[in-house]
């Protein structure tokens, strides 16, 4: 019963602007528990997928999200909300099919891969080069493909932290060279996806002179059945698509301007663009939200804290764009940046946190643990090294970086798919989310904790 | 282990052929315990998916499916294997796509239902009138749906018995027609789907004067939101389809002739047609598998049992045709159909059985209830009134019927979809499901029952 009348009495004198009488720590929980209570980020995220959709760079849509942005950080009471323009190459999906045509036609489900060339307009048909695994394929000698469409049908692993991912992306991303390399004239994955559905996956890839595309992991362990039987299989494969040079992003911009110290900031966000197949739900979509609702948050605490929050929507993730944009545009404050963060691994539970050198043991961190315990999240002393490929520039130039490890054993499901809509979205894990980044966000805005102190 | 050594008991008489020293309980309950142990169906099933794929009526997959069924039940051993063949109307889709226009651009995830007519070339982009309910759209007024494309949004109640697709199935069936009489340009409904995904599902139709499709849960959900912000909702539709007249189908037939009673026939059977977009795997591949199994079983018994079972691959279930062909061509046989019964509800376990009236009651079923319990199937001793559609015609002829009820607590998340294929299956389910039709097959065909005795 304590907890639940000091929790009441927190939310009342957080009402009454009474906030000076309590401690960080005191209002990094009230922040805790407003959030697990019911935090705004589902709405925000109801209002992304419904109103734009799904935003790949270079789409009209990306326009959309980008104006949308500007508004919904401008709705909630950000200060200083802007754009910070850059230019990126953009490809654009055009029509796609793929069919089994021998021994025993079928049509596949299949989407090109993120920078695929087009097919010619009538398509490749060839026999297939069948591998179980990528190292099975990078075993084949060079020209050993030639005339073939090599099609590799390597499962994922489901794991919780996503090493499944890690495992077999050089599969997505530089395979299509690897297969090139040998001579082959197209190249087909199993989709990077844990589940065991029609949806494929799509993903980016490293420029490659065939063309590429994933099947879905049930077209994948068809063509693995139907191979097993002794024929030869053949596939006629068809991709359109072009590239736009220099087609325009944004990274959209929102503060909450620090009281003492508003040129040191804790830079936070995710990223706005998504791959075209889905509504961008849980990539990024949810780390949109989660980070503008921990905003939000703040913003309606009745001060500001001593520091600067900057939410960035990042404009351009899925491309590799936006976090090199960034850095660039930002290299100069890097000195002022206390600590910076990414969520980009969708929506389920945050169940550990790691941070830059020497935070963990700063006095001023000294209640973090306690503060994280009630959502089941773990402070682990081992240095944050991964926080997200839009911080990667910012870490890159000496910024400290922090890492919430999500749970994501289901995020593979739908990731990169149609799949990925607001529906695989649990509102409940999606407020542990915001609730885990306010109180962080809060509590090292509000102190003077030093992430570069004692670090190595 | 005293059923233990019993069972290897049986099992070993079964080899050595001693099978006049069983009774009939004993060669059924070896017959399920041998299905349980492995059945043939799941090599049928895989066999059917790799080798075939979709077979909708009409389509080159469809012959394939009839070659195909013919010589898997002679190469299981099955006697006077043929085909009857009967013309039937056939519809075949072509590109479809549909995306909403306004407030907010998005794509759309359809199928056009079966037997809709072509939208124009252009398509027909139209504003909505939603309605979140069938009988909402109902109750619209004659003429006020003009020039708007109907929208209803109902969702589909997941139940153990299927009811939840009964209770909307004319949303879908007859839907199009009740648009059209309201002015309606076009027809859209929510997926009769009991999942939140983003695959449509198609399903037959009334022939109507507007085009009608199905979008998938997500994406009806999606419109249902949009719409609650208040402006105008906009969609596009695409669709193409061409009507093939007597177009070719078959019924393909294999028995095990009966070694006293050859004209004393039990008919059984699933539907080897499927729709187009998954590979038919639980609809009908299972039905097709299970009652194949359930045939093979019997025929690789030491002697084959009194009375003639029959396996039916039906033609053109989906499009209503193979059970009105099939009780054309045998309605001079009606009288020697001791019972039958069609397996068209997937592949997940069967929790109950009914009977034709009398068959309950007939002494020669006296140990039908011990044999099924061990597979957690109870007798229910209400008559069979539902024994699929392909028996229909039999039934309105007046053979008995019986009706084994699957758990279809799933069967509605992917049925009709392109996420119909064998990875949805369950091997022990589906052998589960052999078990009871070979039991049950087994003791109607090497007894006496008469289930038209004592009956109403």
């Amino acid at each position: 019963m304590r907890s639940t009348v000091s929790a009441l009495a927190l939310a009342v004198s957080l009402v009454a602007g009474a906030v000076q009488a309590q401690s960080i720590p005191e209002t990094a929980a009230a922040l805790r528990d407003k959030a697990l209570a019911g935090s705004p980020a589902y709405d925000i995220l109801e209002s992304l997928t419904t109103e734009v959709g799904p935003r790949p760079t270079g789409s009209p849509a990306q326009k959309r999200a980008m104006e949308w942005g500007v508004a919904k950080l401008k709705a909630l009471g950000f200060s200083n909300v802007h754009v910070e323009p850059f230019s990126k190459q953009a490809w654009t999906r055009g029509p796609e099919s793929a069919e089994i045509t021998g021994p025993y036609p079928q049509k596949l489900a299949i989407l090109g891969l993120g920078g695929t060339i087009p097919t010619p307009p009538d398509g490749i048909e060839a026999p297939i080069a069948l591998f179980h695994t990528y190292a099975d394929m990078l075993a084949a000698p060079t020209g050993s493909l030639s005339g073939k469409i090599a099609v590799v049908t390597e499962p994922m692993v489901r794991t919780e932290n996503g090493a499944g991912y890690g495992a077999v992306i050089l599969m997505r991303v530089i395979g299509p060279q690897e297969a090139a390399r040998r001579g082959a004239v197209a190249y087909l994955i199993r989709s990077l996806s844990t589940a065991d559905d029609r949806f494929p996956h799509t993903g980016n890839m490293e420029p490659a002179s065939i063309p590429a595309a994933a099947l879905s992991p049930v077209d994948a362990a068809l063509i693995d059945r139907m191979a097993a039987r002794g024929q030869p299989v053949t596939i006629r494969l068809k991709l359109d698509s072009h590239i736009t040079q220099n087609a325009q992003a944004w990274n959209v911009v929102g503060e909450i301007k620090g009281r003492e110290h508003p040129e040191q900031v804790v830079v936070i966000g995710g990223h706005l663009d998504s791959w075209d197949p889905g509504t961008g739900a849980i990539d990024d979509g949810a780390g949109v939200a989660i980070t503008t609702a921990t905003g939000k948050l703040i913003a309606d605490l009745p001060r500001a804290p001593r520091r600067t929050v900057r939410v960035v929507m990042f404009g351009s993730e899925e491309t590799d764009g936006s976090g090199a944009a960034y850095a660039a545009a930002h290299k100069g404050e890097v000195a002022n940046i206390v600590l910076g963060g990414e969520s980009d691994l969708g929506s389920d539970r945050i169940y550990k946190l790691r941070l830059a050198p020497g935070g963990v043991a700063d006095p001023a961190l000294k209640g973090l643990a306690d503060l994280l315990a009630p959502l089941k999240i773990i402070v682990d002393k081992a240095p944050a090294d991964d926080a997200g490929a839009d911080i990667e520039g910012l870490q890159a130039l000496g910024a400290p970086i922090m890492t919430y490890y999500q749970d994501a054993s289901r995020y593979f499901d739908t990731h990169h798919s149609a799949n990925d809509v607001i529906e695989r979205v649990d509102r409940k894990s999606l407020d542990q989310n915001v609730a885990a980044w306010a109180a962080l966000i809060y509590t090292v805005a509000e102190s003077d904790v030093d992430f570069r102190k004692g670090g190595k």
